[in-house]
């Protein structure tokens, strides 16, 4: 795929398959009833990916993720309400930023880098600040791959009739999530994540019977994720101009996803590209950060050798060359640096990204030891 | 272009040249510099087009047009600050909306569907109103194809000391707008009308001197538009995922732009397509729901012949067979459709798209006569 280099080793947006971006070819009338049918396929698949056929909707959003989680926390969370957010990485904390914009009432859980929660500490939350009416979690915390427990969260915010909003950003598609077991109201997630369209769009999988008491209360119009379901039910059609190729190109992937097995196929594919990645850099001395119990496959961070050579902006340049695309760091405390594990790659394109690693550190002069072992 | 046939005749989405769809076949790392410079240079792009470099930045925005129109009024009026708004069609409307769910305070100024607001009004409003310190005008109200006179507004705002908020989505680039003349202080359009990009994201062009003392004024963290500049001048990037490919087909798009001669020429083309509609549709009996001195040469709106055989689903599905795309009505109390002049259009197709609607009309056995003339 030399017209699509470097390949894009990063959580979104990532490499996409030749035929995902062909589908931008065409342009779209957003008015059109066939653009229209192709919204509703799309939402419908999205529902389906969930298991949420029976009690949810889908309600696609312009925008990036983000864009996504705020119109979810601003339509479905009342003003009086309270929401417990555990936070133990970057994506966390932009969920209390978001709140504190809203000016939403929260309580905050706070945890390491490397820990994920535990329906326990949640149990206790609830205990401790009996207001909390919702729990704002963050399936994959991308900040540094860890995977925190959903089906354990969903249980006891079912258990203490919590509504539980979910940002499964980087999760959905790849790793399973099963609304029909209960607990979760509602699912946050975007084209250009596991599911390998654009970026550029993100929807909310709601609980039918919540998303109908949210009329009028976002204190955003374009936000509103209310209005833009009710709207679309009445006319099949995006209140505002969509972005019609970003849906066209999901609507591909989409169908890409499906031959492919579907989410199944898709979480092996991603969990064999990440033990190839940690095998392959293990050889070469690099140390993930993350235990393997909590590191989820789609993004891996590792320590940056403890070497006086160790230059991130040189490392990114010199693997770019090579032709992959790295992600940097994201914790605070520690030197590290991030590789996706995500897209339409494959494990020869890992094997070939930990060469390019070897190749680099080797014409850097670096030498490969993590902080513990050195 | 027979690929990318029908050819859509509406105000964006819209048909755009195969080079601007094929810069979407690249993936683009967020955090890359290549991608960077791409961000930086369409945003100098767009400030130049607007003669906005000394005094003015650009901020691009995820999502529709409408999402920058929220990031524009959430971050510039204060909250005790109070906004006048012109109201001649739809998309002034959906202002009055934003500044409601917002809690801004407002005062409007009703209009009829083709009655361009006056500086006169404008001015008798500021006296009658002292307590307006904003206005928030539609540019070129798409819901007919009215045409403001933002010059004298402009002028108007100025004398009195009034903040300019302009929305001009689909003037943008082809209508003629210079920001050196003062009096506006920031304009919002999108990627997929006049600059015939895709869509997918907007952006605003803001005095730089304003939008510095809006810090943590914007009640929505995903639509802070000072935030969003403040990242993007730190760190290059955008603060959340931008929509690569989207960006990507704006600088091939204003590659093309400024290649075809710039704004003069962009706005003599559409001029000239919206003669030739114009002419054409005359010669069929189709008579155009505004006078020619307030039509802007974007959108035309044409009166429903009166005959009992008009059915506006019929006939836009026969036009769509013969590859054309129309956009139905806005206004409530007549019945219209209307034709779009802009895009990666010319003469010839706007002679074959009359042809088209020739054949429709007679197909369905639709005697053309406008309710005026009946």
């Amino acid at each position: 795929m030399p017209e699509n280099e470097p390949i894009l080793l990063t959580p979104g947006p990532l490499t996409t398959e030749p035929a995902t971006r062909a589908a931008m070819l065409r342009d779209w009338g957003s008015w059109d009833a066939a653009f229209n049918r192709l919204t509703q396929s799309v939402c419908a698949d999205l529902l389906a990916i969930a298991h949420g056929e029976d009690e949810f909707v889908c309600i696609p959003m312009q925008g990036s993720g983000t864009f996504s989680v705020e119109a979810a926390l601003g339509t479905l969370v009342p003003r009086d309400g309270c929401v417990l957010v555990p936070v133990n990485g970057a994506y966390c904390t932009r969920i209390v930023r978001i709140l504190e914009r809203l000016g939403i009432a929260h309580v905050t859980l706070p945890l390491a880098d490397d820990e994920p929660v535990t329906a326990a500490a949640i149990e206790a939350a609830f205990k401790e600040h009996a207001h909390i009416t919702h729990v704002a979690q963050v399936h994959l915390e991308t900040s540094a791959g860890l995977l925190n427990p959903l089906e354990a969260i969903a249980e006891v915010c079912a258990r203490h009739d919590k509504r539980l909003i979910v940002d499964a950003m980087s999760s959905f598609g790849a790793l399973p999530i099963d609304l029909r077991k209960g607990g979760i109201d509602a699912l946050v997630s975007a084209s250009g994540k596991c599911l390998e369209g654009v970026p550029g769009m993100g929807f909310v999988i709601a609980r039918r019977a919540l998303l109908e008491t949210c009329e009028g209360r976002s204190p955003s119009l374009a936000l509103d994720l209310h209005d833009q379901w009710v709207y679309m039910k009445k006319t099949s059609q995006w209140r505002f101009t969509p972005p019609t190729h970003v849906v066209a190109a999901l609507r591909e992937a989409l169908d890409r996803f499906l031959k492919e097995g579907g989410r199944p196929a898709r979480g092996a594919r991603y969990a064999h590209n990440c033990a190839t990645l940690v095998e392959g850099m293990a050889a070469l001395g690099f140390v993930p950060f993350l235990p393997a119990d909590v590191q989820a496959p789609v993004i891996v961070t590792f320590h940056a050798p403890n070497d006086p050579h160790w230059d991130f902006a040189a490392f990114y340049a010199a693997v770019r060359e090579a032709g992959f695309i790295l992600y940097p760091g994201k914790l605070t405390r520690l030197e590290t640096f991030r590789v996706g594990c995500i897209g339409a790659i494959d494990e020869h394109d890992m094997r070939r990204a930990v060469a390019a690693i070897d190749t680099a550190t080797k014409q850097l002069g670096i030498r490969v030891r993590a902080p513990e072992l050195a």
